[in-house]
């Protein structure tokens, strides 16, 4: 039987609240039965949406807070005011060890800031990452930094590729993952030197447990060259978001293609069963969640927009992320390349 | 009657050289019958290509030179061994006022090094920049840079701005182009700095002739949202090829999707009216070319890979650049606005 695990929301979180996070926390909670969770935020708004899900009431302990970390708070404010809000006290609970995971829908920046505070950051990583599950032709793979930080130094761009790496080895079980740094051009010529650098260091350091693949650029990534794609945070952020556009963009071409004739509209009642795979492969809600790697402790930011099947994502991938030990291996690898890649450096 | 152009080719360009650029040359032809071409490279390699293709050989002129730039050589190898290449000499041709447009399908750096040196920017414009038009659900936008600098200041992501407001203006008649800086957050609190001071600078400068829509993320450039999109070059190439490898991924999903089941085989077949649509539609050869922004000539850059009808799509571009009265306007705007631009930074 699967180990029983708990999971800390920050219910009022996203652009809907518990009216998304209660019934997101009630699909997963069906897919994972052995599921509890602990439920952070108002508790006059959560009580009402809470009592329509009996399931989940059942499996469920709520801890009030009338502190919320609004969605336009910049991180300085949220850390200045939002102690105790709901958001701070579900990452508090992975910290005191009362929950194996949080999830917050919440403003990325706050979320991100109060992490680093409450949870730390492990090893000597300076900066924490977000990382996104990526949907390939032949599965998945892991893309970051996908918004935490803009702009990263060619040491932070190697810890990138331990910790995607590290996630790799515990969601996918690949023991030695293929590591890719985005870049403009595949010659070793192009590039910012930042990327250039950890190029140098990823290429040269020996026993790393990644098999460095090299430069790849943005169309290899949907063609899944690589299982984990390393990019500082803006231009991780702009592929990602450029991805979903570009998958809604031709979602709506295809739906104009179809109706355009009383054939295409036969046909495609006919092809609905080939239709309807497709749309679920292209459904966004499907790859919602983005991960922060190098704290001591698991978080998981659900997209702010997205409704109860993005959100039960979200909880579904830190279920998977707590269940998969990735935090002792990420740590000792962290430990351990940190040592080879600063002698490196020192070269 | 529409004017007659001058197209000067690199014919030794691109991963096939003269067996693509001389196919895409004749295709563009009977599009644009009253173009003539100018073609530089090797005699020897052009001429058995160029016989199979009289309607073309009858208004083209070969200029002989063994001169030819690598794929593989850095920008400054080519300035140093590219001088009288067929790559400089279609450059010079228009510099000297013998030809409209320089089309090729060469090294992107040392086509952008050589540009710069040949053509010259205008105004005093620091770096040219290159400009790619994005297939969107409402027509086309313009996105610049995607690729030619890595990195950009403020004052450069303004002159973007201007720079592909004027190309929005001659191609598609807009006359004041909705202009979006790219960023990772819709709020203002987000984002590099460059990117912030851009905004502050576009949003408080009075009379610039855009209509500054603020910042705008990755998923809004497919959805049309603006008709200008700025970014520095490094995450405007990474989105490119990301919403170019997004693009292929899908079209690979729905195949596997429309032949999975003889049902679904059947009902392509019924719409394969539609199908034909969104093929055509998706066709990434349609916005096959770049151009460069803020020279003093018109330079069009093809993707290396591509097949003639994509090369044939760059020269298009060039065609409808050369007609446009493009040149021109931008020097006007410029200048008039760089006055503005330095007011405002000096303020």
């Amino acid at each position: 039987m699967p180990a029983q695990r708990i999971i800390a929301l920050d219910a009022m979180g996203g652009d809907h609240g518990p009216e998304v996070v209660i019934p997101g926390a009630d699909i997963a909670l069906v897919r994972h039965p052995q599921l509890e969770f602990r439920l952070f935020g108002d508790e006059a708004e959560i009580a009402p949406v809470l009592a329509r899900h009996p399931r989940l009431l059942s499996r469920s302990r709520v801890i009030h807070t009338p502190v919320v970390v609004k969605s336009d708070d910049k991180p300085s404010q949220a850390m200045r005011r939002g102690r105790g809000s709901s958001m701070w006290l579900a990452l508090e609970a992975v910290q005191k060890g009362e929950a194996d995971v949080a999830v917050s829908a919440g403003n990325t920046g706050a979320l991100m800031a109060m992490a680093k505070m409450v949870l730390r950051p492990v090893a000597d990583i300076e900066r924490p990452a977000i990382a996104a599950l990526w949907p390939t032709v032949s599965g998945e793979c892991i893309v970051l930094d996908v918004g935490a930080n803009i702009g990263a130094s060619a040491r932070q761009l190697c810890d990138y590729a331990l910790m995607g790496a590290a996630m790799s080895r515990a969601l996918f079980h690949v023991e030695k993952p293929s590591v890719g740094l985005l870049n403009v051009g595949v010659e070793e010529i192009k590039g910012v030197d930042e990327v250039r650098q950890a190029h140098a260091l990823l290429k040269d350091t020996r026993d790393l447990p990644i098999d460095y693949r090299g430069f790849i650029e943005g169309d290899q990534i949907g063609h899944g060259a690589v299982d984990v794609v390393v990019v500082e945070g803006f231009a991780g952020n702009i592929a990602l978001k450029t991805a979903e556009g570009t998958a809604r963009q031709i979602a709506q071409y295809l739906r104009a293609a179809m109706s355009r004739s009383l054939l295409s509209r036969l046909g495609a009642m006919l092809a609905r069963g080939g239709f309807a795979v497709l749309k679920e492969k292209m459904d966004p809600r499907r790859a919602n969640g983005g991960t922060f790697l190098g704290l001591n402790g698991i978080a998981i930011k659900s997209h702010g927009g997205t409704d109860a099947v993005g959100f039960a994502s979200a909880i579904d991938l830190g279920y998977d992320m707590a269940d998969s030990g990735l935090l002792a291996r990420l740590t000792a690898d962290l430990i351990s390349f940190h040592g080879k890649l600063d002698a490196a450096v020192e070269k």
